[in-house]
């Protein structure tokens, strides 16, 4: 199969030809196809890698993160590709040792059994906690926080299945961190610091060790004071750390401070993930404090209701009534280009190729170039998605 | 007179040549002299413009602040040059009207019988105040705070003399800001805003109506947070406004933070300041929280109490006794230096370009050409100080 465009975004800058496609890998970029080839034609269209997100727990009808099933995984795998995402990771959050045993029990399940049909693919696991700070928890469940432990670890490398578990989000100030970063980059795991009562100087003595980036920079971590810097002076001042940024609404982060941080560290060291939760399937009543409305789970629905009293309820698995509950990739993607004026080599690195580079796959992910898998998306001149392939078989975005 | 090297620094970047001086004003830089001239031979050493301090409320023997005399003016003037400044403001702080007053009057004095044989030039007044916050006052005198007014502006530059006033610092949330910053502007008087409560929005707003930077940036004034950016962020996202940074000891701001700063901006707006008060004449009993120095005045005497218990007496008009007491403008360009690997062309925006563009003074000021006061220093490749001129008089600086 042949995907035609003038404009294919690869490393190398935009070429215009035939990107082949062979058994859902990326054979090359051709100037001319023999007759009778298939070719689809995306004329004057963009094609680029599609997105990764790698900090991901639930979207629009499914919940890694309430519902911790394969089953879950499979509902979001459909319903990313929608909004551009071709792959991410399965994230867990700060729960029980059991429910997270259960949750990378299952994403191993959905990775053994994924295949292109079935949507965006699972990558890997980012395990978001248990081993965080109780100080700066956020979101996450106090009574399951948990020192750093290589024991618990090699246990959840061992159900996960080795090469699963790609991302840690941890707090590197608490005891036993040292041995646990070292063991971490030893098994090929990017740590990001993240809901951590860190000071600077602790980033500035631990990075080395495999101190990857920050996860959602800005939250979760100690501000910035001109004489103590915190995790977010760390965040600005090392330059060959990451900064995932979740979504971009404006709301937990404003532009202007993601336009600060993204001057300092350039689109070479932004990630842009979502961190969607897929709030429809949360499992206890729950106010959620950026919104300012309280989800209220009803069987298959889930209750939404707004300060003011207004009330909706909505069919947790039907995709168009819980799509807008939280803001999707593409269009957290629409307002950075809008905030930061970002390119689309900009935007390329930060959806894609940093993401693959940060947790090891940019061998087979994250960019367009022969060899690696056909996850690519096609988009026109104001970023609206006309289509998207994962492993070179065309979803249904619709 | 001919001054000659291998490395004047000029816009154009550095020289080899005979600078020509006359009449205290430069003339131009030629490749060769008549037989017979004066020439001083600095063959190696680096020509640089003399720094210019913005932000100076007293040095070693004298105090513009405490005292508030055209002598205490006389005194830092003789002692400024030894540290490479050739000209500053003469800063007052938050006091009485009265006292105000008569800084102005003294300060008219000092630079209406001004001569290059007297040292630094005062070029003009700064007045931090009295127009600030309360809750952001620092180390200013909380007593003597007052809305802006223009009618007490209109007194000041009466008693200072037209053109006199350059530079304000204040508070821009203030009621009758707005009024005030118009009326300064057309009045060719600079604004910078500290010791200050308002929040990013008020600055974004007022910006434009004559906001021109921040005075010693991150001190006395909101800090940074994601939600709410204060006017450190203000400080950090407006590209186009100065920010003034006070010496760089690594005690009021952090090098990294200042290097945060630094990144953002570049050298192009960033300017070197002291904020130095002259420390020995204190005339009240003074704990410095910074230095964690207890500041005793005794007549012609400073007691300085440390707190282990450590006295020592110094005499208030020894230079040598005193001039360690605050960092000077040449130590604090050095840690800039280190701290953010300035090139030399950075350093001469930051103290002399800079600053003399802010307060409107570019065209006499700030760079060696063609019709600007002969005002050069000379460093070795170290930053050591080698000589000092002023108008063309070279300064005694031991």
């Amino acid at each position: 199969m042949y995907i035609y465009s003038e404009n294919i975004y690869t490393p190398k800058g935009f070429q215009d030809g035939y990107l082949k496609i062979e058994d859902g890998i990326i054979k090359g970029i051709y100037p001319e196809v023999e007759p009778n080839e298939e070719v689809l034609d995306y004329s004057q269209n963009i094609i680029l890698p599609g997105f990764i997100d790698i900090h991901l727990h639930g979207w629009a009808t499914g919940s890694f993160t309430y519902e911790g099933s394969s089953k879950s995984l499979r509902n979001m795998s459909r319903d990313l590709v929608k909004s551009g995402v071709t792959s991410y990771l399965a994230t867990t959050g700060t729960d029980s040792l059991d429910f997270i045993k259960f949750q990378l029990s299952e994403a191993k399940k959905a990775m053994d059994s994924w295949e292109p049909s079935l949507g965006a693919e699972v990558i890997g696991i980012h395990l978001e906690g248990p081993f965080i700070n109780k100080e700066y928890k956020g979101m996450q469940k106090e009574e399951h926080v948990l020192n750093p432990s290589i024991e618990i670890l090699e246990n959840f490398i061992e159900i996960a299945g080795k090469g699963n578990i790609r991302l840690i989000t941890m707090a590197p100030e608490l005891p036993g961190s040292e041995e646990f970063i070292k063991y971490a980059n030893k098994n090929n795991i990017q740590i990001s610091v993240g809901h951590t009562a860190a000071e600077f100087e602790d980033i500035a003595r631990l990075k080395d060790l495999g101190l990857g980036g920050f996860t959602h920079t800005y939250s979760g971590m100690r501000g910035f004071h001109h004489r103590r810097l915190g995790v977010v002076g760390a965040a600005m001042y090392f330059n060959d750390m990451y900064a995932e940024f979740a979504k971009q609404t404006g709301l937990t982060v404003k532009p202007e401070a993601f336009a600060i941080m993204y001057r300092l560290k350039g689109p070479n060291k932004i990630i842009l993930t979502t961190d969607c939760v897929g709030l429809a399937h949360v499992n206890y009543e729950f106010y959620h404090y950026v919104r300012k409305q309280t989800f209220i789970p009803q069987g298959d629905y889930i209750k939404v209701v707004s300060e003011d009293g207004k009330e909706e309820l909505m069919d947790k698995y039907n995709y168009e009534q819980v799509k807008d509950l939280e803001m999707n990739y593409l269009d957290s993607v629409k307002n950075v280009v809008k905030n930061v004026k970002a390119s689309i080599s900009d935007i390329v690195k930060m959806t894609a190729e940093n993401p693959a580079k940060y947790i090891n796959l940019y061998d087979k992910k994250g960019s367009i170039e022969e060899g690696k898998d056909a996850d690519v998306i096609v988009v026109d001149d104001y970023w609206n998605l006309i289509d998207v392939f994962v492993k070179g078989l065309k979803q249904n975005i619709n």
